[in-house]
């Protein structure tokens, strides 16, 4: 099954709005075997978006379109789909019922612009919008398939998990096993660290694919292997897996969709650990991080963000000496707060960061970028050093990562090279 | 002078990489009166490259290539460039001293792989990288330019704004002074509410474009109006904004890339004020927001995470049976926060949110998307109760956004409608 994406918007074209949407569709499609072949942005003008529609529809089985179906003057796909289709709008009562029920939920009044959202396509099958309200559209004709949601992102996402790709997979998706796409997520080390390790690359792929995909985050590796069938394709891929973690499984945190503060969840979840966090520079990303995963509540007692020496000082029990010994930015410190924290809260782990995200407060010692991380549980009390960029945002993903990554390690028991 | 962009990389077609640098690229261009007039994506693949650099230096002026520059087997830009161009690599000591200088900075060792990206096109001028270790290009032929950068984002970031769209702007743009955009920010209103506010949008609009772009953190109002001359351009645009401003001012935190830290830090800083921040529900991620801002260690003295109701307690001195009377999600709860974390760490200002994110913590009264945002300075102590959505994640975004307008709001005296 071919498929392309079409993304409808200005704020697109002229990039004013990330198209975060056609990166999601492409994803998922691609996870479900569907080939994406191409991807296209028009504009909030009626003719190139029917234009796009033709194209599309000419060279493709699945069309998927975002965008352009909200309550304004300037959404114009739902009068390009009537026209494209030559049909006309009907009213849902179901639809309307939604919108109703979504101004409610927010004790808001509905407004005429929003009631005018349950004119859907008469042709169409319609998708349910359980975060907002305009419907989506699934349309069938000459053996083809025409979706349309709206651009949205947490709207769109819903609809395509939540309806587009079951029935797909239900009614037009055969299942292929002759194919496994799989990231390994690697953090602390650099992409060409990685790739000097892995040693000869194609020796170790043979005709297989690997990417290395970096951020702020760490090193993503996405391979994909092709075979004759799903056994085939899961040796090849399992000796790829392990010559790779054989080489770097240090590194290696999770896998696809994995994040490093789901990771730490499970396992503080499954040891029945609880864990405090002392931030400064990172002024409450890893707290925030943390608490993203539903259910942290069971395991993430509480977070102090102490940006004032005065603040370690009383919250931690930090003798305010050594901060003028070693500085607020400094080992001790760092393992003083890790320890602090902990014993204020009564938890089994405390996990404490001090730094210099840039761009001030740097001194020819203590640089921008410069990091320390402490650490402390039942057994042990320790801290590291870490060095990292020039820029603030990047530095507080970054450290946001290694406190995280240094907490797997430990309750991993996975000691760090130096 | 028109333009398309060129993004390399499997990773992007099939969406596991959302394509920012497509967007960052566009707005970038559109804001320096570049026509953007394609953006295409292509694999990691030599002749679906040199297929689209043909296309695109076909039609247009300027053609901005990214990714492919890595030190791994599967980037291929710099080989097609070779052949594009009809040129040769050459090794460059000033980009392998910074290849250098980016290893020593993180006490790293330089890896051969890394020391080949110190070759490049003999015919390109060196956008230098201060962030990683693969330089940029600048090709001129024909009259037309050719740019390629690393696809990594902030390393192509710093190429577009310290490099390209100077020397862009220096020796190719006119300056076009017929043409203003700007966005206007909302929050804390639903898109429809806006619209039906605004009255007859094309009388207020009469030949100028707007667009009504929401995400969970408000409606970006973005504003375009062209005319005769710059003046005609300045009148008109006054209009426009004047109006949107008499009817839905209150609502509208900045304009363009401002953002509401952003904003609370300038008024904090202007009043010579302090805050400390009481985070149950966000987990940290409204003390995190006030630290991206640099300089912020000025006005922001520490934040709490009180996620446990013993944490509660402890740190804001709240009297445990009003705890037990209202419950931790309660009007009076997020206030006594406000008031506790104020007192404890002797700000001017305190604020606090106690909310249920989602998916679990809901109860017959207490629905997912509840939210109480406590204010307390040295004259009022209040509370305000929201109603967000169903998404854990969205829903962290929405009461930090809400929190800190709500800071906002105090800050510049302007009270709810209600």
């Amino acid at each position: 099954m071919k498929a392309e994406i079409i993304t409808i918007g200005d704020e697109i074209l002229s990039g004013q709005t990330l198209n975060t949407n056609a990166a999601f569709i492409g994803e998922i499609l691609t996870q479900n075997h569907v080939d994406v072949s191409g991807s296209v942005v028009v504009g909030d003008k009626e003719e190139p978006i029917l234009e796009a529609f033709r194209n599309a529809f000419d060279n493709n089985d699945l069309i998927i379109v975002t965008g352009g179906l909200g309550p304004t003057h300037d959404d114009l796909t739902l009068d390009c789909i009537v026209k494209f289709f030559n049909t006309e709008l009907i009213k849902s009562e179901e639809v309307l019922k939604d919108i109703k029920s979504i101004f409610d939920k927010r004790n808001r009044e509905v407004t005429p612009s929003n009631e005018a959202q349950a004119m859907v396509p008469k042709i169409a099958d319609i998708i349910r919008n359980y975060f907002g309200t305009a419907p989506g559209s699934w349309i069938e004709k000459d053996d083809k398939i025409f979706v349309s949601m709206p651009g949205v992102p947490f709207e769109m996402k819903e609809m395509m998990t939540g309806y587009i790709i079951p029935r797909l997979t239900e009614e037009k998706l055969e299942n292929k096993s002759n194919r496994i796409t799989k990231s390994l997520l690697t953090t602390g080390i650099p992409e060409s660290y990685i790739f000097e390790r892995l040693g000869d690359i194609n020796e170790l792929l043979k005709d297989s694919a690997m990417a290395f995909l970096p951020s702020q985050f760490g090193v993503r590796l996405r391979i994909t292997v092709d075979g004759k069938n799903a056994d085939d394709v899961k040796d090849k891929f399992s000796f790829i897996e392990q010559q790779i973690r054989a080489k770097v499984g240090q590194y290696i945190y999770g896998v696809d969709n994995d994040t490093l503060e789901g990771i730490i969840g499970k396992l503080l979840l499954e040891r029945d650990l609880t864990i405090a966090v002392a931030e400064s520079c990172t002024g409450g990303l890893i707290s925030a991080r943390i608490t993203n995963i539903s259910g942290s509540s069971k395991y993430f007692e509480r977070g102090i963000i102490a940006y004032s020496n005065g603040s370690k000082v009383e919250h931690f029990k930090i003798d305010e000496n050594m901060i003028d010994q070693y500085g607020a930015v400094s080992m001790e410190v760092a393992r003083l707060m890790a320890e602090g924290v902990k014993a204020v809260s009564g938890t089994d782990i405390g996990l404490a960061v001090t730094g210099i995200m840039g761009p001030g407060g740097a001194s020819f010692n203590k640089p921008v970028g410069l990091v320390y991380i402490g650490y402390c549980d039942n057994k042990i009390c320790t801290a590291r050093e870490f060095h990292f960029g020039d820029d603030r945002i990047l530095n507080k993903d970054r450290t946001s990562q290694a406190a995280l990554d240094m907490l797997r390690r430990n309750l991993l028991g996975i000691s760090y090279e130096d």
